[in-house]
């Protein structure tokens, strides 16, 4: 960074570019085109009678979205730092893929691909990008209690499938729909009134199960909200330390007075002698 | 303010008016009126025979409030404070539109418009008015988070279209439709029971789509609640200033304490000699 | 109190029952035996062959309560402060009610008093006294919110019943109604599903109500949550107090150096003349 | 632990293989292997044709799981000690249990015990193991709001079956029904749309019922869960006792001002002298 003098002057005139105000401006307002341009391919009646017309501006989009990437590439100072950014990993990817699949017959893969791209509007926005960025960074945090959570759901689902295979098979017929059952039962959605009452009609022990699942799961979920919002409070007061050095300046002070009492005490004692 | 003798004598009279605690009782009382009179038009057996009566009562209530308002900009001392106020320009608001409408045919908007003068109650009650503007000012420090979501609300909402616009035109039919399932799907109502399972019986990897938004728009709403949480606590603690005022404190006083010590032992240095 | 003197030598043995801690244990066991005979009532088969046992038992339970509270009473040594206490008075009307029903006809009523009074379980033991009395504190100080959470529920109220009467006469049939089919909503409980999705066929505009309608009431109730644990979290940290102190002393011994500083310089100087 | 001397040779050759990180590793992985053999047990395509080769699998690893038990029994440095965990407890109950039901025929019951040895993860990898420690304590400070909501549960249960016995006989036909539906209303699953609704058409009253066990119920459970929050923030924040130190630290520090000002005077007043 210091030695400018070995940057090539292209790189100069193309970080002049990228690091231009109109630079991600532009850029954000194709990505916002963008995403007008799949919302509006929903609609049939407007598809229907110009489908060449957003194939175009979408090869169009995808191409210059193409040239972006590759231009804030080249004008990187370290290319080594910029594969160090996830973000520009997932620039990469989502632009790459509708390279990859153009040929393709997959129209639903196409178009799906097509809307992530709308996802671009957070690597580009910087504000949105470090709050994504501070909601990502909590996740490890809850990585044990997570854990935990995967032991309840597959030991409760095991079970599940093995009590109410035959009773019940659209919720609990194998192990995968257990798993989204459980999913479903520990979001309160329905639990009752759609899962549970038709089995407890035919096996009235069941309820056990599900009194039991709900109250633990919605307690181990609960605690991890609360984890969350504990250390997000921590993280606040962190900022507190100030007080930590309050307190050593206290005790280094009271040092000094305790030597400046002693040096008096000589003094006089020295001057009576 | 200081210079009362600009004020001409009927502005003061005005304001003696204004500011006595029987008019804005008198005001607050008359809102409750109008609510009980809008509650009991609800009522057909009532209304049916006594419409004009009810219809009177309106317009009387309407010019009562047009003139309360037009009594308060009088003797507000400075014309530009008072339109400066957002609750001012939302009295107006509301009563000037029912003369507007006055002479129209819709009932309906009338009506509404009728309703909506007992929201006045929150801009005459002080307590009430100053709730109303705390809850709004956290409101924009949520604004990424809210972009955020409207990111992944529009990415959901256009897939969701194209992937089961066939399947379940009820509740995928359009981007328009997609928008409210989805509205439905965060506040986990019905998501799986009505929403989900219907679609995975044809298509059995829709779970996919709907745990990740699910789990993704949960993350995102209480990531959002979690914000106003430990704002609301770091303003409680925001009052905590003082101790950083302590901090400072001690620093000096230390720098003091040094200044004392080297005074001292100049002073009986130069008496040694 | 502390003139035991004058407490005639009936009151001090009154005390001592009543102060006994077998006493409170006592009716302790009986409020439990007099839940369980409520419980065990509502087993017919269990009832009808012993109704006549089930009347005796209550009443002579009604009976031992009653002496309780008044022994309680006669035993205070001060009657005012006996009927200071609202739990008293819980305790009382609960009794008496079950008195001054006792010759009527209305079972229903007489069995809910029957069963209300296993309430007295909070009254009688103290840490659940403690623990009712802390929750409803908190209640008071969530008037405005409650208020303000008023005035959009009856709002809301009046124009669903004015826009959906006729289209949904179960949900918005009366102001009553309405009012009820609000409260639904706000819980999330099948808003979508039941309550908007057969309007919104009709009216395609009634979405805004709905979802207006979640979004302020759920805003609104979890700024009253967010209040309640500001405040529990405020009260914890108002503990700290002694900071405040810190401050304090820290200034006025900064003011103490000064005043050595003073003193030291007086001396010399006075001495160097 | 000091004294290793005493300790037998055999006894130190189990604590260095019981102490091994592949020991727990190996036991970890054969839970896991357990965890899979189950959930593919649930698969009767898997099954069918192999339910002899899965019978070996789950004999060899009861087996396997036995001897680490008596391994880490005979390795502990104090047999009492062992005992005091809960966790080895619990790993005991589940291993025995398997043994003592090998030979009867319940098969579901011997599968679910199959099943729960999966939780023996829990007690084997340390970081989950503290984890449900956490949670586990948090539940005795919560004893008394519990005990309040056993008491509002267990009252409006038996009104609930004194009152809608008849009306809706599969919600309230009995008190353990009742506690159930009262569970379910609780987590606001179809509490209106499928529990209230019905009872409202033909009880007009019965509205009051549940609105008032929604609001008391979720009153209470919210409380619930502000108790753990404050609590774990208070938990965080009582680690800041430096500051109380700091507060001490100065009071002592302004006291030697004092003496050192004290000390001064009189040295002066007496040279003065």
């Amino acid at each position: 960074m210091t030695k400018d003098t070995n940057i090539p002057s292209w790189k100069k005139k193309l970080q002049l570019i990228v690091n231009h105000r109109y630079f991600s401006r532009i850029i954000i307002f194709l990505i916002m085109f963008n995403a007008v341009i799949v919302g509006l391919e929903t609609y049939p009646s407007i598809y229907e009678g110009n489908s060449m017309l957003f194939f175009r501006i979408d090869v169009t989009l995808l191409w210059i979205f193409s040239i972006e990437i590759l231009l804030r590439l080249f004008a990187s100072p370290n290319i080594k730092d910029f594969f160090k950014s996830s973000w520009n990993w997932f620039d990469i990817l989502i632009v790459s893929a509708g390279h990859i699949f153009a040929g393709a017959h997959f129209v639903t893969v196409l178009r799906i691909l097509r809307v992530l791209r709308v996802f671009r509007a957070i690597s580009v926005i910087p504000s949105l990008r470090r709050l994504v960025d501070a909601l990502l960074m909590t996740i490890p945090a809850l990585g044990n209690i997570m854990l935990l959570m995967s032991i309840i759901f597959y030991i409760f689902a095991v079970t599940g499938t093995m009590l109410f295979r035959e009773v019940a098979p659209e919720y609990f017929g194998s192990l995968e729909l257990s798993l989204l059952t459980l999913f479903q039962v520990v979001t309160l959605e329905s639990w009752a009134s759609e899962v549970m009452r038709p089995i407890f009609e035919q096996l009235p022990w069941s309820w056990v199960y599900f009194v039991a699942f709900v109250l633990v799961g919605t307690f181990v979920i609960f605690n991890l909200f609360i984890g969350v919002i504990v250390n997000n409070v921590e993280k606040t007061e962190s900022a507190d330390e100030e007080e930590e050095n309050t307190h050593k300046e206290v005790v280094e002070l009271r040092q000094e007075v305790r030597e400046l009492k002693a040096l008096i005490e000589n003094q006089f004692n020295q001057k009576d002698t």
